[in-house]
């Protein structure tokens, strides 16, 4: 079969591979129908995710169909269409045990595509198949799906529920990517007063418009001042950093109201400064995290029933032999104004 | 001035009482320039409400202006638009302190048009008024804002947020009066799946449409079996009882699914029949309560903000000399087709 | 092998049944080293659960060491000490997915010596065993861990977490028979003020007090007025039921102060009279719950760490093959003074 | 009267000044029975903060009668013994109404001893005195009261229920001076597997073993392995920070599992540096926070309960008029043995 597999820093192919085969009896084979590309794999190709050995089959999130099952997988069967979900969870360690499948001691967590072949290839191998994989209900296409696979819960686990959006808070979402806009929609779910999104470039801001914020704030503006103004001096409720660089990090404190939260989304390389010399008194709450997909199958049944929109997140569509081709175009956003791609299976 | 008294069971006139005075140092006297009629107002004519003593002026629900406050007073001052709220709270006692003002010990609790004068007057004294009234933001009619004083905040609070509502739920409503209806408004404040809507009357069930309800189950249906079809078997995530009586609140046990909720907004005559011989083995989790209003401050961000409509529940307007009239129009809604009423100082 | 086999109502046996092998690939086979009984044994033997079949095994708590795993059992291996938990839990379905393993959909829940063969036997099959068995630490003595498999979590999750005890409550204990004083045990690891048992036996308050109870209340006194006191009239926080009939059920919600909440931990037969034309107004919480086993791993973790004492339970110790002694004595605990009666292999 | 007064950075006198008049209709005057020396009032005489005015009374906790109220004070009247809590509350703003008594924003807040005259004098005045005071049930000694005017309640709110200590877990203490002994005390109200105290001192973590730490970790460990060590490799569940500088704060994000709470305490004049580079992954939650004393109805009810032993803390007496020498032993722990002193009215 074919597979966009990582041969070292720079280098990426879409070439032929061994298809896979059933190794654990929790395992499933699974078809490729759509997959889509996410920021992590642009850092892993550039070479800053060492854990991932070349030869690696790159990708994280897939919607696609059982081909077969091991002996112990009792959920899914042959047929059944499901979502790959990014994270995969033994199920039964301390962590899975509470639904913190992210942080999963058993063999999952983080690891399709990264400690074992991924979703951008014809067929993959789903480890912890019944804790891993969601069957999707009739009626929810393969595009809106693959948005639950990472971005969606991300964003609504890591940002809007760490950060516990309330219905009237204010809500500042700083970064306007993909994420960024995932945050902007999940928020939405808590009936926010206001949603505010800050970003360095107006293209962004006039997206985050479009997918609900109702105030934005430009490079050129004060942004402490802008929210202080917005909250009668008091600062946001809740803000959601969605970025990942020392900067804006220390942004999102400033604009964070006493007794509100700042919850870190943002993926970071380098150490921040934390200034508790003013907020050690300020009562104020920091959360970070990996995702779980605790969220999933509410995500699910949000989709089925209408009230998610995540098609409007994918700006670009190919096939799976592609799949060079719209790695160029989701790694230049700047021209191609690419937010999600899908790939399908032709 | 004139106000609206309880004169006896039965017995109610628009007619001349003293103006209010100041009494204590933390009291405020209002100027009404907007009330409207609850449920309970029509309780205690009837004589349901032994508490209310003849000669009580009614009412516990108005937006008015600040006229003079007690030199306790410090958060409002005259000329101010206030909310006036069903529930006073004297702010110092055990559950004021937790913001349970419901069930203030220290003088408040609801009180207005109960255990003191009332709201349905051209003036009232408020006590307590630094936590008993809320300053409006500009731009909030009055109007809108009368819907802050209890009909929102109980089904917010009672219904929706005793229930625990979370995006992606089921949620069933028990009776769709006004109530009812306020709580298929706040249930959406936390984007469920399904807002499911039971009532005898298909005008009531219209309206719930219209309010939001996705799914409505009418008398000649079989409610469990239509909850549980639309719950893969289940039963509901939260089901509120709006009605009052043993007959719905049992229905609602019978509704939710294990390890869901079942909140009672109803006001109760009689005792029910909790069926632990089923429920003992189900983790249901049931809640009661008079509204705390600790809410209101929220319900207002969010009116300002534009993100809750609440003139929609008004279907009938009257000036404040036309009090009798509206009371015999919202005391028969079956022919009128009342759900609140709204009464302005011309 | 030898087993205790109910042979329909009334009908109990220690005799000889075919050893129990490998049926399923997350299937273990455990060898019983500690076994006990439950009052629910009792009620099978009454014929009070039609579920249970002639012939089956009973038994669904036990302390023992895995002998042999299905080729998909990760966690543990031939060798391991094992706590055997009431509840079995398939870890893959929605109410797994959440910790809520008693309400299991997936072929678990309260399973053993119920739909399948149980723990009062020489061996066992215990399905899903990766998430239905536990690991013993070092140190830790069959007995003391064999509370943990239904007393200890039955009244810690459904009494004390449930019932939300908070450092400075009041806590009310209905009924001091085993789990009543279970509950007193785990009432503690929150630190209430006051813990008040209610009995109508002296010898059983006496029971309470060696367990912790600072406050009992007997048969001829007014128990509402003794709390009402106790607590400067308004009630007590929390309010825990552990017999199982509507009297004390609907005491329990005569004892609970507005704002508390009533945790029902009895099996209830009957139905109870809920007086909701009292309640309706006190922002009351009652919950129900058959027990999830969640916290497990906690309660081993304190019991390794020396801060829980469970073997205080244990009144009376056998060998196995003493089981119909021991079910004698356990059944009449007016004359032994039984609380929880041991097990173990010779 | 006599007070202790700052006359600027390095200057203190226990000097004559006028006695307090009622100036609000809220204000209480409080004749001083007991009072303590705090951390902040060494702070404030070195200079270090600003806001405290030459000529200002220090001090703020104290133990008193009550001489005087105002026309609106309610809750409490002349002759009643109370606590005068180091937090000032108007009981009215946005903060006050969720009990965020530490933000207020009606003039209350950390006031006494910082923007108004303290308690390290004969008599104060207490501005709220009905939200700022709390009547001691009887039986309780002054000295024991006085402990609840700061160090219990900061180390509970701020350290215990933010890092939310639950049954069962490890929870790392870093910094073994009063409050890190206090939050030693505090956190087994919720039954932790184990505390372990950090220090640099011997005679610290001496002192945090009497006070119920059961692993002690000296300068000359490795505390990060040592941790380890004792939790499986994951780390502590809950780390609280009771030094207040950037090395101790940076070492508790050291120590945190993954999913675990960081609870700052300290009060720090620098900031630190955030290691998001290793943490963004992590699910921590970092948490700061001025005291709210919402706990302090609990505690004072625990302590009447005889739940909870505060003297210990004490240990040096002095009276009112050995104001200095006091001040001498509290500024000097390392040659005195100092924890909290306790001044009383001769």
């Amino acid at each position: 079969m074919k597979a966009l597999v990582y041969d070292g820093p720079g280098q990426r192919a879409w070439r032929e591979v061994p298809k896979p085969t059933l190794l654990e009896p929790t395992d499933a084979i699974v078809r490729v129908d759509a997959v889509t590309i996410c920021g992590t794999d642009l850092h892993i190709l550039k070479g800053d995710v060492p854990t991932v050995a070349p030869g690696r089959v790159l990708g994280h999130e897939a919607v696609g169909t059982i081909q077969e099952v091991g002996s112990a997988v009792g959920t899914v069967k042959p047929g059944d269409r499901v979502l790959v979900s990014c994270i995969s969870a033994c199920g039964r360690c301390r962590y899975c045990r509470v639904a913190a499948y992210g942080q999963c001691l058993g063999g999952g967590g983080w690891i399709l595509g990264h400690l074992v072949d991924g979703t951008q290839a014809e067929y993959v191998r789903v480890p912890f198949a019944d804790t891993s994989t969601y069957v999707l209900p009739d009626g929810i296409p393969d595009e809106a799906a693959l948005m639950l696979a990472d971005i969606l819960p991300t964003s609504y686990e890591v940002g809007v529920r760490n950060g516990r959006v309330e219905p009237g808070d204010t809500v500042v979402v700083v970064g306007a990517g993909p994420i960024g806009l995932a945050a902007i929609t999940t928020s939405q779910l808590y009936s926010p007063s206001h949603i505010v999104a800050i970003d360095l470039a107006q293209s962004r801001l006039d997206a985050a418009k479009q997918f609900g914020a109702d105030v934005t704030i430009s490079a050129d503006q004060d942004a402490v001042e802008a929210v202080h103004d917005l909250t009668g001096g008091l600062g946001a409720d809740v803000v959601i950093e969605a970025v990942g660089v020392p900067d804006t990090f220390e942004l999102c404190t400033r604009l964070v109201r006493p007794g509100g939260h700042v919850a870190n989304v943002g993926v970071h390389g380098k150490p921040a400064t934390l200034h508790l010399e003013d907020l050690w008194i300020r009562n104020v709450t920091i959360t970070t995290g990996l995702v779980d997909t605790y969220s999933t199958p509410t995500l699910l049944r949000m989709l089925a029933a209408g009230r998610l929109d995540t098609t409007r997140f994918i700006t670009h569509r190919f096939t799976l032999d592609e799949m060079t081709e719209a790695y160029d175009v989701f790694a230049d956003p700047q021209h191609t104004g690419a937010l999600k791609v899908a790939l399908t299976r032709p």
